[in-house]
Parts: C-alpha cells; sequence; structure tokens
C-alpha cells in the first residue's frame, strides 16, 4: 500500500516514520507548499517530491495524509474523493461544521475509506480503559473527569488562528468524552479566562478553560484545559462506573524516584505531544491501514470529526454568552 | 476547659473522643434527647448527663459542642450565646440563609466564641495543601478539581431529609472550594442525576452531580460528587497554579501492593469519613480549644457557614432551572 | 484488667496511652527508678506510682509492662513469675541467649503468659502482608527483602551500650524475617562497615549493614540496615512467592503530591518508629491484653525473642569472622 | 557506517531494527550459521547475506556486531580484530575469564574499538540513576539494592548450556553493581535454591539465588534473582546514599489503574526484555556508533565484560562451597 503525504511538517514527519515501521505500508510520495520541507522528507523517505496535485492524481498512491494546514483540507478531501483516494485527515476536518457536512457527503457519495486523525483514541492507556469499559469492567458510566493541560502556550500568532482553545487545543478532549461517555452530549456549559498570558486575552482567546456535558441519561462529563504546566504534558482522564472507576495517569520521563529530605521526587510528565502520543500516532496509521480495505469500519470516521467540532462551536458560544447551550443531534 | 457536649450520637462520640485525648480539656456535661446514648456517653466519659437546658446554663460548662440534628442548631446557638458559651457547631449551621443570619446576629451581639465544623480543612492532606498555596508554592491558584465519593448512599428516609445533595454532601466541597480559592465564586452551574438509586430521585434529589464555580478574577472549580463508590471513600483535591501544581491523594487502608499476574494491587481506600478524617476531627477540637479565648479567630467562622450554605442553594437552583446563577456576595 | 508500667520512659508513656484506648484494661500503677517520669506518669494516667517491688507484689495488678532498661529485665521477669503476673516485655529480652533461656525455664515454670513486644509484628501493613501470606495468596515464599533505615543514628553513648547494630536495630528485621519465612533460618552471612558516623566505628560498631539467612528448603531473606535515612523513616518489606509477590511501602507524612518543573514530590517517611508504629503499639497492646487468660496463645513468645537474639548473636560473630554461620534450633 | 551483523537470530534482528533509526549507520551484511534466518534479515535490511568470513573481510564493512552463540565470540573477536573492524559484542564476551583475556589482548593490540553489549547501562532509567549518582545527588553510595525477577524460566535445554543462573542471568546485575557502585568488590557471598523448577535443580542449578558484594571502602549491594516473576519482567534498582536515595521502578504496561471493592489495580510489569529495554537497545546502538571513532572511550569496555565474568564465576563457587570469596583485581 502506497500513501502519499500531504503536508510535510512536524505532523507529516511523525506519519512519514510510523509508516516506515508498518509491514506493507510505504511512503509513495509527499508534496508540500513549500519546497524545502517537501525535500527533505522527500530525502529521508526516498519517495519523489511532486505537487499535491499530482499525488492526487497520481495511479501508484492508494490513500492520502492530509497534515496540511487546516483551511486547504476542504479542496483536499474533494480533490482525494474524486480520485477513489482513501483518507487520513489530520483535525480538525475544517473550521466549520457546515464545510465539514459538505465533506461528508463528497466522501459518502464516493465511498472512499476516511479517518479524521483523533490520535489519543490510539494512546495505549486511554485505548485500554475504553476497551474495558465496552467489556463492562466498571459497569456504566456515570462521571469522566478529564484534565488536560499543555506545557506552555503557543506563539500569540498560532493562537489568533487557532479557532481558539476550544476548537484548537479541548476539541481533543472533547473528541475522548464521546469516546469514553458512549453517549452523546445534550447540554455543554462552558467557562474560561485568560491567566496564563494576558495577550492571550488581547487576542479574544482564553487560556484557561472548563467544560461540563451531559447527556440524556445523565451520565456527566468535566474537562479542564490550561494551555500551562511547569510539570510536562498533563493528560489524564478517568472514569467513574457504577462497579468500578478506571483513571490513566501521566507517563513520566522515566521511573526514577529520589528520596531527600523534601520528600520523594519522580521525573516530571514527558514534555509534550510527540513524546506522550509517539506510539498512538504509530497505532493510529496502522489502524488506518488495516482498516482502509472496509471504509464503513474506519473509526474516528469523519461524522466524529464534525461532532466534536460542533461540540467545540457550542462551548465557543456557551462561554460568550454565559449560559449552558442545548445540542442537537448532527 | 469544660465542655458541654449537645448530642451523644456518632459525632458526639467522635468529639468526646477528640476531647479525651487534648491537654488542659474536659468533658464537663452531656445531654441527648434520648437518654440511651446521654447515659452511654456519659459513663464512657465520666462526665454527667443532663438537659440541653441544664447544660447550657450550667456555670461549670465553659464551651457547647452542638451535635444534634440540623433543626435543633438554631435555638440552642441562641441560647448558648445568651449563657455566653462558646460555640462549636456541626455543619450545616441552619438549612436556611436567612436562620443562619440570625444566629450570625446573635452570635455577633454576644461575643461568644463559635465555630462551624467543617473537619476537612483539619485533614492533615488538604490543610497541607491550603498552608502551600498562601506560600506561594504553585503561585496563583487557576483551576481547581474536587473529586468526592461517599462509599454508598444513605438510607431514603436520611435522604428525604437532607436538603438534597448539594445541601447535604456537596456542602463540604463546596466550604473546601471556597478555602483553596482565596477568592469567592461568583457564579455557579450545577448538573445532576440519579443513577445511583433510582429511588433518591424519586425522592426528587440526585446522587450524582458537578457543579462549576468561576471567580471574578476567571479562576475556576469543579467539583464532582457521587454517592456511590465500590472503592471506598474517595476524596481528592487537586490544586493547578501559575507556578506548579498540587494534589491530595486518598487514603488507603494500608501500605501493601500484590502483584500477580493481574497486575500490582492496592488497597481500597480508608471506608468512610470516621476513618479517613479521623485526625480531622481531632485537629479541629484541637484548633476549637485552642483558639476560643479569641473569638474573632475561630476559623471556620458563622460566615463561613452562610456562603457554603448559601452556595448549596444556588447549586440547589442552578440543576433546577438548568442555568447558571449568578452570585451576589453575602 | 489493671495493668503495672514498669518503666515511666518514652514507651511506658507509649504503652500507658495505648491502654488508655482499650475497652477493659486500666493502668493500675507505675514504677520507675527516678521519681520525676514515674509521677508525671502517675498524673497523666491516674494511677499510683510505687517502687517496682511494690507493683509486682500488689494484688490489684493483674499483668505487667516491661519497658525499663534490658539489664534490669532478668530480675523483674523473675519476680513477675515469682508474683504470676502475665508479662509483657520490651525487646530484646536480655542481651545473653543464655539469659533468656534462663527466664524462659521461669516462665514456663510459673505458667505465666509472656510477650516478647516485636511491635512490627502489629504494624497493619506488614501483618496484612503476614495474613495473606498465610492465606496461600502469594503460594509458597521464596525470597524476601528487608529494607530498614533509621533517619539518623541515636547518640554514641546510646550506641556504645546497644549491644551492636544487629541486636539493637537489625534484631527487628530478624524477627519479621522468621514472622515472615514461616520456616527456621539455617545459615546467616553478615557484612557492615561505619559509613555514616566515624565514631560509630571507633565505638567498634557498624552503621550499614547487611544480612543473608537460608532456610532448609532453599528460601532466602536479604535484610540491610543503615542508621541514616535523609528521606525519613524507611520500613519496608517485600516478600516474593510463587504465585505472586507483596510489598509494603512506607508511610509517608500526607498524601499530598506538588508537581513542578522537577517532577512529581510527595512527602518524606514519617518520622521515626513513634510515628510509624503508632498504630502497631496499640494493636500489640490490645492483642496482649485479649489474649492473656491463654498464656499459650500469646505471641510473639519468648521463644521468639530468644530465637530474635540468636540470630543477631550470629550476625554478629559472622562479620566479625568474615564467613557464614551455620546455625542450630534453640 | 556501514555494519555487519554476526548472528541473524532474535537479538540480531533487534540490532538491525536500532541501526535503522540511527541517522548515518546502516546494515552492510548479515551472516548467520543457518541459511533462513540470513536470508529473512536481509530481504528486511536490504543487505545482502554472506558468510561470516566474507562478511568480518569486507572492505565495506566498518564494524561488526556479534550476536552469534557464545562459544563463537572468541574467533570472530579474533578475526575483527584482524581485519580492523569495531566491535560490538554480546554479553557474555566468553565462558571463560582466561579466554576473555586472550580476547583483550588481541583487541589492546588490534585497537579496534570494542564494546561489551551490556545493554541494561543504556536504559533511560538505569543511565539516569547512573548520571545522578555521578552528579553527588545522593551524595557517596552506601547500600544497592538490585531486585531482577524473569517472568519465566527459559527451557531446560536453554539452561543446560547457559553456565548457570550467575553467568547467564545475574552477569547483568552484577555489572549493574558496578556501574553504580563506583568501586570493584572485594568480596562475594552467593546463596540459591531450585525453587521453581524441579528440573532446574536436577541440571545443577538455581532459580532463586542471591548475592551480597563489599568494597574496600565498605559499600555494600545485595542482588537477588527469581527466574519467575508472574508479574512481568521485575528489574528495580536502589541505590542508599549518603544524602538521599534513589530508586527505579518497574515499567509498567500502561498507566490505567482500575478501582473496584478489590482495591486499585495497575497493569503488570512489561513482559520481557524485548519490551522492557527496547529503547536501551537502541541507545546503546547509538552510543557504539557515535563512540567507535575513538576506541579507548567505548563503554562498557571488554575490561568491564571480564570483570562480570570473575564475579559470575566467583559466585558460582562461593554458592558451591557456601563460604564468602575474596576477589582480586583482574
Amino acid at each position: 500500500m502506497k500513501i502519499g503525504l500531504l503536508g510535510c511538517g512536524r505532523i507529516g514527519q511523525v506519519h512519514a516514520r510510523s509508516i516506515g515501521q508498518i509491514d506493507g505500508a510505504t511512503v509513495g510520495a509527499v508534496a508540500d507548499a513549500f519546497d524545502e520541507p517537501a525535500q527533505a522528507l522527500a530525502k529521508k523517505t526516498g519517495a519523489p517530491a511532486m505537487s499535491a496535485d499530482e499525488l492526487i492524481s497520481n495511479v501508484d498512491i492508494d490513500a492520502v495524509v492530509i497534515g496540511t494546514p487546516t483551511d486547504t483540507h476542504y479542496d483536499l478531501i474533494h480533490a482525494a474523493c474524486d480520485a477513489g483516494k482513501a483518507i487520513f485527515c489530520e483535525k480538525p476536518v475544517d473550521m466549520s461544521a457546515t464545510r465539514i457536512r459538505e465533506c461528508m457527503d463528497a466522501v459518502g457519495k464516493s465511498g472512499v475509506a476516511f479517518m479524521t486523525a483523533f490520535n489519543r483514541r490510539f494512546d495505549p492507556n486511554f485505548a485500554n480503559m475504553q476497551k474495558r469499559i465496552v467489556a463492562g469492567e466498571i459497569g456504566s458510566v456515570e462521571l469522566i473527569t478529564i484534565l488536560s493541560r499543555d506545557p506552555s502556550p503557543p506563539p500569540i500568532g498560532y493562537i489568533k488562528q487557532s479557532g481558539g482553545l476550544f476548537r484548537d487545543m479541548m476539541i481533543h478532549d472533547l473528541d475522548m468524552a464521546r469516546f469514553l461517555l458512549g453517549e452523546e452530549p445534550v447540554r455543554i456549559y462552558a467557562v474560561g479566562a485568560s491567566l496564563v498570558d494576558p495577550e492571550i486575552g488581547k487576542a479574544g482567546d482564553v487560556d484557561t478553560a472548563a467544560v461540563t456535558l451531559t447527556t440524556a441519561s445523565g451520565k456527566i462529563c468535566q474537562i479542564s484545559n490550561s494551555r500551562r504546566a511547569t510539570y510536562g504534558y498533563d493528560q489524564r482522564i478517568e472514569v467513574h462506573g457504577s462497579i468500578g472507576m478506571l483513571r490513566a495517569e501521566n507517563m513520566l520521563e522515566n521511573t526514577v524516584e529520589v528520596a531527600t529530605s523534601n520528600g520523594f521526587q519522580r521525573a516530571p510528565a514527558q514534555h509534550f505531544f510527540l513524546e506522550r502520543y509517539e506510539s498512538a500516532y504509530r497505532a493510529e496509521m496502522a489502524h488506518f491501514i488495516a482498516s482502509v480495505k472496509s471504509p464503513n469500519a474506519v473509526t474516528p470516521s469523519i461524522q466524529d470529526g464534525l461532532c466534536a467540532q460542533i461540540l467545540a462551536d457550542a462551548a465557543t458560544e456557551s462561554l460568550q454568552i454565559g449560559k449552558a447551550i442545548d445540542l442537537t443531534s448532527p
């Protein structure tokens, strides 16, 4: 199976590395709007660099990995659908739910396999939790707590184009909530403030936020985000069920503990997503490659991408108006 | 210092035991509406049993511990104020914020020391956290997460008279939020459902609930409660600050871990509040006795009791109307 | 049941406090070679101070707690046997195995109950481990690792009269080894050095030591001791069995963890034996009082005291000659 | 840099994978006594399969990785020395200390770089500990405890040719002891028994063993091994120093914990060495490749291989004669 990489930036390089470790898959071509990253990745993978159009229309390419800026996804998805290529697309599919619905239509009509790259579903810890929830190990899910903090905020220029914390950062947690709740949220309430960096507030965004989701049957999920954690990338989830509780702790830099008169000290959490989710990136690509032949089975689907975006939009609105928002099914 | 115990039930017995371990304090008299528990505690402590009126008017008694049913607090507080006795009063002071304000007036006029028994402030773990927050160890507080679950719900008869989960159970967490935030909440949003026991739902209450508090400066606190946790009394708090994070884990039954092919297993959490807060009960009584001579210094004060009740009332209303409630200062 | 306390020092005060918390037991009299501690404890307990002779011959006294200096144990045990009093005796029973055997004879002839106060057997963690080993939870015991470190060395004057590290400090671990192995050691090998304080070396003792015990069936136990641990009183044991492993971790000062750029830091271990073994002291006294009526059932017995002393003697000799010592059954 | 792989079994495949991830290094050729594994690894790496002689004499090959059976190491090392190739050699270099000395001479005369593959020195946890010890973080080392257990014993056929537990399994721990002690052991005492599988005992070997090492300055190291641990590959080390203690915990399969009425359960330890030491294998190969140009700087050196073998030999002898063995410097 030959895979064309659209986008040769940091995430494109991650996917290239993953593909290199999967038997039966190779990078077939690479493309980027800029020449330098395209040539660099071409050299590393041994695959030719070409334009996105050439790559998508190339008959040797079976599937495309879309890792380009978000505003280019829409056109690339439509082109790949037309060319009948399986699609692996970075989140968010698009900033507009309306446009994601249009992509959904195109995907549906073309019948190509489509996977929205919510990498955390493939983290060995969170995947293990979900499997055990489905297996009934903690009974029915009642309360979920998701704690997610980045080590430090991105540059203010990034923030301004990001769509805001809920669409850029919390969208991952909103997808995890759906993944673990096993039921769609029907109401969302969001709060937030700029406590980390006043520039973020001036840019109209928040850097500290919390959301409450509720489902029709009464399940509750609380999420909190901060753009800064001095102790590393903080990624924890716990799920309280009727007969037990599951929780996933952070992955630390190592297992060493030092004991002194100050007490017992362990290492910081792994620094950021490239370290923490290294195996998740590999597993999501392996999942895509393994399931691409049965298009309906690929998850997270484009619907999953849409649902998370709708939640992020509603959280943004809730924060603005200071009220809970009732959600209608997509 | 001689202390009169009003109420000889479970909590009165806890306080009697604490007093017995504090140098310079003794139980001077005990009273209960029922004869049997009064006689039993009299025998155990060596102090005489008498009526509440006799106890309060007894010139040998320096202070009273009110551990009677909530609806009797109001009259006992007024009587103790009239008699000039220092007062240690179990939470809630009263189910009505209006009546707590009337008690506050009586306490203020009489000048007696008054302590609202929010025992968790004296838990060695939570007290340690608060001290370190005040000392600036984690910078300014930004996000607080409070997870609180009882091992199993109380009898349905108790639920019906409890004032509801927010006033009966979460009130402790609401006080902890105020204790750790260092700033009054200005808005509250509550959700809840009856997931543990449908009888609780029929009785008009919830058994699973979550609250979000926000302060004027943008600090956020998320609280979640369940009336049932199969693994013991779950009492955890974490506070995310600008330069670090503090978290208090549960206290387990012991430190033993067994490793088998299933993995590494540690003991359940200490069963319930009598075990978990044993040292907190002792410390709160020691604090009361030590500070009773400077009435203004006694904390948690009756105002603290009022503030927590106002938050519990607002949470109850928020759940009913499905909207966030703006709070005004008491 | 009335208990006479022989010795009103630190350990006598611990036992007095424990007795005060056990229903059906009271301190009946106290005695000490010095007047001041005797009067202080008499005041605290409300029991009369008297001479050791008077106490032992007092018909109101049912049992004696021997917490005097080790060299006085021998005579007090004999006197108590003659007077038919049940005996609770601090470890070591005597510095000489020969003299312990003589005490054993006296106890045997008199038929009084005798308990050697190896408090660690009553630590909730270690007691829990032993119970689970006996219940077969980890199959047959194969390897035991005992790590035991004091927070700081005792005064050099104490060291000189202590009988050496193996008899003074490791004797507790040697008893724990016997408690958990379920089989008598047949060979012992000891190493040691003075690494903490050269004064200890000059006094002919070691402050850092390790012992290996083996049993006839091949079970192995490794013990290591240090007279100094900067992070508190370090008391850990792990037992590797055929179908699982049990380990007991330290008890920390609290459950709070702080996360900063240095990582995740928990509190130091509880400082020393009075804190760590507080509940063990209470449990051992309760066990003595509960079992005193069936003298043969009292454990740890005087034989246990003798066996531990023999192991400590052999370890001392092994270190001196640099060879393993074969043990014969006592 | 082109590397020739001698031996295409499990460990050869591990090294091939590592080399594939290191920039500037490639597998240049592969060789194996059997055709099938050689062809398989040739296909995977794209490198030609050839005989060991051809590989060693191939002018394109800069370095060889010796992962063949132990009894072939001696000849291959001599051949590689003659051909001037840098050598990465699996442990043990040879079963005979005399023959390792002869290899040392050949290496010394030829001036080629030589690395003994003690992979654990490159485990991120143990490497971190050693670095911090050298940096003085815990002061001077006093007591080391090494706990090492395999998940299950190897086939009895392997046991019979293994040289015994001390040379086959504990040799890694003996090297870790030297790595962390910072001083050569001067005395060793070993005990052991066959408790896991009587067949191992019948074959003249033990499956459960413990060793005590002491150095001239009095430092102590205790090691214990078992050939079976139901909870995974148990690899823990702790180092007690004058101003602190360092310990490395196991790496578990994931960070998920489940809480039920039985308590809190985490995952088993990673199953065995291929999982646990995956990153150590990568790091040791990267270290070899990076340091091969300065032959004297390569560690662990062939002397390290010799020293560990001498300790394993002495442990074997100590167990046989039941006595501590005095070591002389190699």
